[in-house]
């Protein structure tokens, strides 16, 4: 199941899209008896029969049963547009991403021993082919991150490794844009990681039942069409349900909670010289199973 | 004006001090033509008309004229209850405890050149006199910090300091809970600032018209009496102006975003050996023109 956030002529609407992903159910039509705001809503909202109900629309019904558009007729919105609390990150978690850094940085790569969480705050997510808006922001060095995003379906704290599957609603791609310089000016991550517009997600969130744990997912990064990040998600330093167990020990996590889970090697900031992003490049996040993000830079 | 959130029975209600205290008004009853849901709505929504209102009565009005409840009779919630984004943080923004927590850190001081920001989770702000639910938090090191708390009232990016004063609405006092061997451990602060019940905030929200910029007030904590930190925010290493310019340099403030604005020396961390809460401790955050902020430690 492929759940997206769309537009059609003035409407924006939750879709479903068929097995074919040649078109899209309009959520809201699908449980009528529920109404959803939003992605957010619904995956609080939506309970096991229901699920079990989209599965078989999204991989089965023939599409004059239920009011549907054509994939190509519509525009493709972030599936979220915005979170009950700032974005959730990892750093540091690929090996060859660490030791880029560290290069970068002019220091010896140390592997972290845990986890190492920062937040990104979001004004509102950006969509897939969104321009992202750079100027005015007080940074030279704009960076690409693709990046796995977990999306959490369910309240939990304290949860051990072993059901964090439970816990988990479904994936997208996020694309972790970065102001190296505010980066390293202001010590903590935070403000680099948080200015607006520095969200891309989607282009759509696909539920856990069809990428199930442990995942070994491609994800890779072009700008103007030169492959710069290649990796896969079986080399993360920790992986999923480890990070969830970590996070959520003291900390709750909340349904739409979204959980970025690294970056691996081919940032424009492990090059010598570095390949940061200017005005009118074009980034394309990838990931096997989800789909890719286009942006381009203004 | 000093607004609060309070409990009376089993209502929770918005709230608007007299001039002595000794009375608070009921917030919904004073613009009867608009309901606040909560002090966010509140923050967004009133205009400067009725502000002016509403000053008029705190300091003016005799007590028959509005429905109100003895201030003794009540009990006093978290001002405000959650916030849109996580809470905005300022570290090492004291030079006193930036040398405190470079000797704990075992290296020279070194100030900052720029604002240091973290950003701090919040499942739900705790209030006056809240116990601090401390238990398999996965941390040993539990310590205080006494901040003053901007809470910003009108939406704003790329703010000149020189306009910084048109977009705070007003001030509370936040203890800053930090577990210190968190915060090491995830080389990033987040996770150590973020745990459940880590942001004791109130006991109220003070206009701005009670405490102009630039403020020179004094801030204390004590833990079971024993004064521990005792600063005043005139020795802030960027200022209030500063940081609202910098902090919204290509990143949208939004109205009722709380920045803590960094603590003075003396937190636990800084004392030899350090001088952690346990369960038990008592700790009253005091900020001049506020009042005190008391939490125990379960």
């Amino acid at each position: 199941m492929k759940f997206v956030r769309f537009k059609n002529e003035d409407q924006v609407l939750l879709g479903l899209y068929n097995q074919a992903m040649t078109h899209i159910y309009d959520l809201n039509h699908l449980i009528p008896e529920k109404q959803f705001e939003n992605l957010n809503t619904f995956i609080e909202a939506v309970n096991e029969d229901e699920l079990a109900v989209l599965k078989e629309i999204s991989c089965c019904a023939a599409l004059q049963e239920f009011p549907s558009y054509s994939a190509s007729d519509v525009t493709l919105l972030a599936p979220i547009q915005k979170t009950k609390h700032d974005v959730l990150c990892l750093g540091l978690n690929y090996k060859e991403h660490v030791k880029e850094t560290a290069k970068n940085l002019n220091h010896a790569p140390t592997m972290p021993e845990h986890p190492v969480y920062f937040s990104k705050r979001v004004l509102e997510m950006m969509g897939p082919d969104d321009t992202i808006d750079y100027t005015r922001s007080g940074s030279t060095q704009l960076d690409y991150e693709v990046e796995l995003a977990v999306i959490i379906g369910k309240r939990g704290r304290d949860i051990p490794a072993d059901e964090a599957e439970d816990y988990i609603f479904g994936y997208t791609i996020l694309n972790d844009l970065s102001a190296r310089d505010m980066q390293a000016r202001h010590l903590q991550w935070f403000k680099g990681k948080s200015l607006d517009g520095f969200t891309p997600v989607g282009p759509c969130v696909v539920h856990k039942s069809e990428l199930p744990l442990p995942l070994s997912l491609d994800l890779k990064s072009y700008v103007n069409g030169e492959l710069r990040q290649d990796g896969n998600t079986s080399d993360f330093i920790f992986d999923i349900p480890k990070v969830i167990a970590d996070l959520s020990t003291g900390m709750t996590l909340e349904p739409g909670d979204i959980i970025a889970t690294g970056t691996p090697k081919g940032v424009g900031m492990g090059f010598s010289p570095p390949k940061y992003l200017k005005a009118g490049d074009e980034v394309m996040c990838e990931v096997e199973g989800i789909g890719s993000l286009r942006n381009v830079i203004k």
